[in-house]
């Protein structure tokens, strides 16, 4: 068994704000993240694979497809988007890095798993100080 | 002469999109940046000043006032706001990264120079691959 | 269960020599770390936290928070210290990468589990070739 | 049980090509790592050690003795080489990351545990965008 | 006058090493960048481009159009090549760090003017340790 | 005229605090720098040389001659040892980065102009959010 981890970045606005809140408890609870104007960042996202390696080609997966699925099931709808207004797999959701990272891996769970080895880890960076991991 | 540079980050929100041009010709011009939702990134600023070193400190400024002079007149208007809507000295200007570093010099010029020592270079980095510098 | 990770940086001066030994023994084992007037690093220190999604937050825990109870417990006191003669968790101990992440585990986890989630791992960072992580 | 990581880093030449395959066929699975006058990068290396701390010194392994097992064992065989034709660990086979990673941890496991503590895992970047982790 | 970079990324391999010296004279000279089997690198590459601010765009240049001189005339010649046997404007060159920049150089001059601004700087990356700036 | 640059790293222990005034007014003046005890820095050096690139090597100069001046005349000095109490050049003045910086370039200007080169630039580096560039 052996992890390869691919780095992909993009950048999106957001907020942090319940409609069904005020104001002022949306800024109470989410502080500046709840301008009503939006902010964003540059989002950092490393997608971890496990498996076998093949000993045909030396690899557990071939990085170019793996980084095709992520383009397509990720990047092409977040990037350079509101990740409120205009991600089909976010409407309704809190933009929290911890909800956006467990929905990356609901986007990214089966066509990685059809390439013949297993999602392991989503891990996000909202900024250089904070970052989120999930692994299923 | 010596030249002292304080680096900070903010987050914000912007698009690039003239209100005198169609959808399409925005997208033309300013690609997936014109995206009409907004988009937004994690700038990083470096802000440089020259100037002679005190004999008394060793210092050509104190880094505290230049870092405080930076958070007051640029960082609490531009940090999880939206470039294009919530930022005065930005109001009416396309919020491109080289109109933004020449608006944030004349936000720090004057008060930079009543330190004793003058205003060198503000760069801006809008995402890793993307940087802008200017000396006035 | 997901895990959340803030970073932190501190500066600070230290020594690796133990006084039951001649400055002789202490240069063979500690090498250069054992110069008697000190020396010092940028330390890195990254906390995770685990725990599951608040659904009204999206949040695991409040990263404003998890950075309050760090500042208070860790920063606040070794920052621009001299971690062997003014820092009280260290009293009597060798500042070594290792036991210094094990003494920051022990201000922490309290703290952390009182906000209804538990501390996963410290991870500090000497120098840029020097890390440790403790998982309690 | 605490875990600590020594980074090195080393330059080396190599592609992927089997000599059983056409160039095309090369190609078509390699990509442009199929170039057959070779391509190089930049590589860096995370040893993870994991053990008991000492009481005596605070350490769980003295860094320098493992630098000094990572030089000796691997540094020294790869550090401006060819991976294909120089290194006699990695003879006969691909010199994927996956594979690459997998050969370090034969040459470094048996000389870390005769330090008395044990070699966790050997993390591998080719890339800013690619890396590898692998555990035994 | 704003000065505005594009950041880009190779990897390749090469080698130190002129033919009518003898092994042991490059070895002398070029150190272990002499290994005739080659080694790698990968290299960051800054290109920054100065010029006056567009009003209509806010641009000094389209930084879409200067990443697309770049790929074409380098980056499309040298990723995942050989310096020495690959690519045509190094050919019968030392590929030094130095001579390679003021080649990148040339390759750029023309078709960067020819978008109405001008070509500053060169900056060219071997290593973390290694780095080389030209002006022209 | 070509510009090469070499990064170096050292340790050090240091405090901003003059004999002649009181703790409160060094406090006042030099804030948590000031700590009696001592703190300590990772700091980054860049040195960069200018000259003409030899046509026989390729090269302004040998970067492993440029790295053993550095060396010699910088970090056997500096590297794990206390800025006020340890390094010869440093006696009687103030460590700022500023004073440091200059010299450092004291220290470098005459081996390297031996070289065949000048010193351009000493940077210096002191924590990730300040850094001082000194052009003699």
């Amino acid at each position: 068994m052996i992890y390869i981890t691919r780095k992909e970045t993009f950048c999106a606005a957001h907020k942090l704000s319940r409609p069904d809140w005020s104001l002022e408890k949306n800024l109470e609870i989410f502080g500046k993240c709840s301008n009503p104007n939006w902010h964003g960042h540059n989002y950092t996202l490393w997608i971890t694979v496990k498996g076998e390696v093949n000993p045909e080609t030396g690899f557990v997966a071939n990085l170019a497809e793996v980084s095709n699925i992520i383009r397509v099931n990720v990047l092409d709808k977040v990037d350079h988007r509101n990740l409120d207004l205009d991600v089909d797999f976010m409407k309704g959701k809190l933009s929290s890095t911890e909800v956006l990272a467990m929905e990356i891996w609901k986007q990214l769970q089966q066509p990685i798993n059809a390439l013949g080895c297993s999602l392991h880890c989503v891990k996000l960076q909202e900024t250089e100080k904070n970052s989120v991991e999930y692994f299923g």
